[in-house]
């Protein structure tokens, strides 16, 4: 079987969210699957000493701008959030506590997230909004609480994050074919002309 | 006549090359021309006190990567320059010169200075090489560098990235249709789909 698509990103980063919708998709029509790898891209930064397009004076219009006008190019609801970014220590934890119970419901929970607060204008920094998704998903709600409190869930997510930069991420969605690496969402035609060829 | 289309370059940026190749041909299909526009990024930068990818030391080696995978994926002749980047205030004078003179003999001249640097390893900083590829592309060799050292032409090169500043611009290619704006050459798929719908 071929490898696995790696997929780093975090839960508050818009293009992140756009990669989200459409990556599965992708790899699916040549035969792959796709590893879905929260990180927190404000860990990296700190760790590179850079900063957030938003956080740039200088990018920050044109980049509120761009994240909106790309959801409209690729056919994905986008409300610019009123609280962005947020912390997604919450969703992250969330989601690999899901994933060691069911790959399916942390997928289905991955992509509630992401709407929830792009598209539905939710906080998803709130444990109470991430525990209603990760029910909405099918956890047990006593569950994913005691599972995100987990020490070896808060281990996880800090070693994903590590990973993360020690394979020279610096910003997300971070994608890797084959060793291959795909800064952003707008790399996803680069990624297909991979899938295809084998690399090119 | 529908507006034109700015497109505010630098001779040393990677993606304006990338977007060099394919604008006019892209705003042809839709009935548009285009003004092309050299500036000096390292202004902006310098203005804006911001600095290049590949001088920010998590970023570079990705993004030589991403220069050269861009250009196969484009189908663009690329070789990453062993001086990079250089000044690019010999071509830039060179082109408004060039400009005043005849626009094709400018266009043909921005394409192979371009290509000069990017695909054979030439040295567009040096006067004598920009000479060269004014000459090939039809100028008189000794009106030319007369040219450049013209107050107006060396006016006209500030004014140029100073606009590129007031309009917002932080990197280059930065295309502007419509007083949108799209900032790199990956932006060129929306750049079609606003001159084919008229904004999305």
């Amino acid at each position: 079987m071929a490898e696995r698509i790696d997929f780093y990103f975090d839960f508050t980063s818009p293009y992140s969210y756009l990669a989200s919708a459409a990556i599965d998709d992708l790899a699916a029509k040549y035969g792959r699957q796709v590893k879905w790898r929260p990180v927190l891209l404000g860990a990296i930064f700190k760790a590179l000493g850079t900063v957030s397009l938003v956080k740039q004076p200088a990018m920050a219009d044109y980049s509120v701008r761009d994240f909106a006008r790309s959801a409209r190019f690729l056919g994905v609801p986008y409300t610019h959030p009123a609280m962005f970014p947020v912390s997604t220590v919450a969703p992250a934890r969330a989601y690999y506590w899901l994933h060691g119970q069911d790959c399916g419901m942390a997928r289905r929970f991955a992509h509630d997230a992401f709407r929830a607060y792009f598209a539905e204008g939710r906080d998803i920094s709130d444990i109470a909004v991430v525990k209603e998704l990760a029910a909405a998903a099918g956890a047990d709600l006593a569950a994913v609480e005691t599972g995100m409190q987990d020490p070896a869930i808060k281990d996880r997510l800090r070693a994903e994050t590590d990973k993360a930069l020690a394979i020279g991420a610096f910003g997300a969605p971070w994608i890797v074919v084959d060793g291959e690496a795909f800064w952003g969402a707008d790399r996803l035609p680069q990624v297909e002309r991979w899938l295809e060829t084998g690399g090119f």
